[in-house]
């Protein structure tokens, strides 16, 4: 079976995943800037048998495209390969060479497994039905994201199902997770500038104190959540800068508030949106400040589509207790991933693979400068993402 | 000289005006329906050589003008006579008979006094220069007041200068006190209804709770004293009833709230008007909600005239140690006299005599059921304005 | 088969169902007070063959135990009987003739249909195994509830699994949902009475405004659910009714606020009790005043049990398109129901039929005075509850 | 007469105070740190007949002791000589030699003409009365002033009265005005720090916001003006420094505040401190924070002393028309002086001598980097100050 050729490749090859992984982790680079990665990735597709697309949109991601010799259907896999601004102490011998700079979020090991993975496939040409889309992305983790660039180049028009994994350490890698529907939070963010009128600190009725209308804006926003959602909709306002810097004496002209935006649906971030500005008319009135207020779209909620999500299911539900020991469902999830953007047009799914080293308690999280995987984990994604798409080429 | 046999007469008819007062005080009545009271003191003066005025302005005041033999100044002496909606609790021999009305704020010893010293002045006419026109006032208590009424019906055209007492218990009858300028406090009152939407207590987000707002405008309109007015500019703004009385599980669609704001100068009460207004028009662009409001003038401040004061203090200061001790200054006041209404018009000065009985630390105060005037500061009260009009009528 | 021979019972007593249903729907009683209602029950049962319970608790609730002829298993039903104080609006030939009070809730629907089916189930007595204990529940609607009553009674100790239906408007009655899980709210109820000094409205530093410090905890307690819970953590704290009527110029001395708490987990509702106590601690600090506070359960969360769910589903997905046609898994709903109360004791679950009238866009509510059952969903519930218990009594 | 022999030295020695005056403004110093300035000072008096005290207290403050002929009081005279951290913008020919360093509030002009009156003085020593104690006071715009050195320093424990003179561009020079009791206001400073707990800005419940505290007690705190102070007491709480500045996704943990409170009467500022720390209290328990709080007296209030004040109206009052022509009562002043602290201690009084330039309808303030003084206002300050303190000298 075309399955368990896959799976003994993959067995096989697991040191080139390790040592692929091992060489990204120190040179990560920053999103849109990951030029080394991008030509390291390349030169391993351009002697092997397959159409590499390279600098797609004009940035550093690519894509090759595997034809299998046999007609059936349209697979994409996508793995992401940039770094964070982050200080690494993991410690590891292989630790990041470019200061500053760390692979933090397991980037280097999905852009690793699925290279070895796609080359399993390339070597398996012969015998698969359909066509497989291996999407190697630039720039997850930076507005407005490299996935944008993907679907812009029209190289997927043609993609009938699109499935990823991220590594994640709340399990080690013996735990595979899914989820139907709303799985991942989506972003907005804003900038509230508030300019009153300067003044002596003795003479507040000759100012107009800034900082008194940003502080009742604070307090206000917190309806927009306690009373303006529905209570079973998931959605958070953080104000997470209030930059009032004065001097004494002087009461402040200008303040200048940031936040975030979480949802679970797009409908909450754009009811969010009017509710905010809503209650900004109201502290212009009643403060008789003047606002301006910036909300931009940072990640759209990520939606797993159903039949995709029950076709994982199906396919490791069989699978459980041989490379891996438990299939379960997991809550939705708060953070942000712009595989969101793949999934508005694509049917897909994205699900987790855990990557939690063994004999810990509790794993250093993504974005941590302790953050270390599970170098096991490679093998259970790529086996996973492996059989799926296997699975998926010849079957509507 | 005038004085003296003036002051041998009051002396003399010390008797009456404590008969008076205990009579007033048994037969209290509302504000603008002192029906028995007016008909009280007009038979009083009926038989007298004076032109007597009823029924002013179809109201209940009275107003009796005595004509001095002499050519000289008109001097207006004002009291009032109405009282107030609570149940006397004195103990008093002579206790109000119009159970739940009583006189505790001392306008029956102000009318008495009045009559009394008018009583003199109408016997020593003969040797008057000038008019004496004697204001008793109705309805002083109740917006709009009495002084509206006495000032349209033209009677105070020829008014040179006007002069007014009340008593007051924070000291015993040996102490005057006059302040020059703003003395006592205007008022306003308003009403502001909320309408928000009703709806489940389950579900706020089809609702639109008032109670929300109408807590936020409580804590904002607290920047109006706090930060909108001059620090060294008097001003109250309460709020003194939140009606948003409720069901369990039912988000409350209305709310109403009353207060009143209070200021000494005029353009003060402007100024919170127009705040208070700004902060409405907030609180409808913050929570959505429907505004109703409703503010008005229901007393303007009391500013007592400097050159009047003035002419109070160098006539009351050569008196001191005679029929009192002290004459002292007092500060503002944040109570509220329509004694105000004529000092828009006519130059005067307000001022105050003790009425708080011997031997006690702390009175019961003006508007107490145990609010109890001492009697002989009617005597005192007679006298000091006897002197202020004997002295005023033939001066320029 | 049983399933067939109960069905076809079911199916000639449908007029009984709706003569019971009529009659009940006349003669509405409130809860704990629900006399008539328990007679007219307990006559139904007495010439029957079956062990009948009244007055459980010293309340009226019923519980008729049917012995069947063989071994098997304990399976309970239960429907309640109680009313709502509301005037009814229905127009219905047979409306309420109790003034004021109206089954608006369906538990007329629910006792006639459970009756029937016991009945039947009753003359099914030699071919059941096991035992079946009908629940006829008073005081559903007011806190304690009366399924406290039930589960003290002793009478459901060897109970195995315990089902019941309610019958709810959003569709026909050709459509039964469920839902595993957290399936409806829990309440609780506080009240919160804050004590300052009163004064006069002019001076506020006499006095202490608790009309003020209410409001800042109405406009602090929004955090709880803004910042306090988790996200996907659902939650509502609702303050309906604000208690601060009072009289102009005179500053509030106490305030009553009262609402209600509503969460999918008690320990939601706990973290939502213990951040709230925070809260009046500091406005006590804050404002000086002092707070009396009082939060009572009202109803716990109603948790279905996963298995008992999937029996329901596994039994009626092969009834689907028999009787009705569609099973749906229903969204987590706000409202509370006592039936919570067994399910902490019991495992069980509890789920919805449609009775919206036919040919009505949508349909008034449940606790709405026009509030009307479709007739057609006591034979539908009757059924689905019949072949549940038929399934249930003798399997593990 | 001994004044008009003063006034004669003073008009001849007009040019030098000018003199000295353009000589000050061009070598303007830091508080505590004007050395230059205190040499030049020094070097003036150091050849003349007078008890020369320098580096008072270790700084760089001077006091010179006039010793007259014949007995009689002691009376001091206060001028100060440091200067602003500002930039001048004048233009004057004149101007400020030390880069980012200015007079801008008169005190080089309060220096020269000092100096003149002094040297007046000194040449008519032998006809004088009692002592004359002039003060050179270093540092008055910096807490915790230079006015405490010279009390520390025992030179003024045998001073009966003190005054003092402020130019102010409120009026040109021929208007001189002052004030009874409570003149100039009283000024604390308070940082406030708040500590929460830091974390992602999806998960609030996990963190602990900061800003949200902070935001909450800037409204809780207006309550302080608004309702906690007598309506007719000078109070403000100004919070000129909100320092929350964070980063996107982070929830805050720690913000900083800064503000300043300004009173009348010291025992406002203490009632403010008082209600401030409760309001601390409450916010700790309300949000589960951490406060710092530190509250420092900058300034008291100054207080002019009755009598000696009515001294100098008397005084000038037979002057007006003379060398100035309005002598005016002007209204309590939001800004400090230190000079609050000698009125502490030793019965005097401060007033102001117009110093606007002609010719301009509003001039530019006090601490403006364009502010200009008129200079003719040094001669009718110094015949003012010196025709009061031969007044003094002889009087009890």
């Amino acid at each position: 079976m075309l399955r368990s050729i896959l799976f003994k490749k993959l067995e096989q090859k697991e040191h080139e995943m390790i040592a692929h992984y091992e060489h990204l982790h120190q040179y990560p680079e920053p999103s849109f800037e990951e030029k080394q990665t991008s030509q390291y990735v390349a030169s391993f597709y351009r002697n092997k048998n397959v159409q590499l697309h390279t600098r797609i949109g004009g940035q550093y991601g690519l894509i090759a495209v595997i034809e299998g010799n046999k007609p059936g259907r349209t697979i994409a896999l996508r793995a992401d390969f940039d770094a964070l601004n982050i200080k690494e102490e993991t410690g590891l011998p292989f630790e990041s060479k470019h200061e500053g700079w760390m692979h933090a979020c397991g980037h280097d090991a999905h852009t690793a497994y699925l290279m070895v993975l796609a080359e399993c496939l390339i070597e398996m040409k012969d015998s698969l039905p359909g066509k497989v889309v291996i999407i190697h992305q630039h720039a997850e983790e930076l507005a407005p994201g490299g996935a944008i660039d993907m679907l812009d180049s029209g190289l997927l028009n043609d993609v009938d199902e699109i499935y990823g994994i991220h590594l994640f350490p709340d399990y080690t890698p013996d735990v595979i997770s899914y989820r139907k529907g709303p799985t991942m939070g989506g972003r907005s963010l804003f900038k509230l500038h508030i300019k009153g009128k300067g003044g002596h600190g003795s003479s507040p009725h000759l100012a107009n104190d800034a900082i008194m209308a940003a502080s009742t804006f604070v307090t206000n926003v917190q309806t927009v959540v306690s009373r303006r959602l529905n209570p079973f909709e998931m959605g958070v306002v953080t104000i997470s800068s209030f930059n009032g810097l004065g001097s004494l004496n002087v009461i402040q002209e200008n303040v200048e508030l940031a936040g975030d935006v979480r949802y679970m649906e797009s409908h909450t971030g754009h009811k969010i949106h009017q509710e905010v500005i809503d209650m900004i008319k109201g502290i212009e009135e009643t403060f008789n400040v003047r606002c301006n207020f910036e909300y931009e779209l940072d990640c759209i909620p990520l939606i797993n589509h159903d039949i995709q999500t029950d076709y994982i299911v199906d396919t490791l539900a069989t699978s459980q207790g041989e490379y891996f020991n438990s299939l379960v469902e997991h809550g939705p999830l708060t953070s942000s991933e712009d595989f969101a953007s793949y999934l508005m047009k694509i049917p897909g799914s994205f699900f987790f693979v855990g990557c939690k080293p063994y004999g810990v308690e509790e794993a250093y999280f993504n974005h941590s400068p302790k953050f270390v995987v599970n170098k096991d984990a490679m093998l259970v994604a790529s086996k996973a993402l492996g059989e799926i798409v296997l699975s998926r080429l010849n079957k509507a």
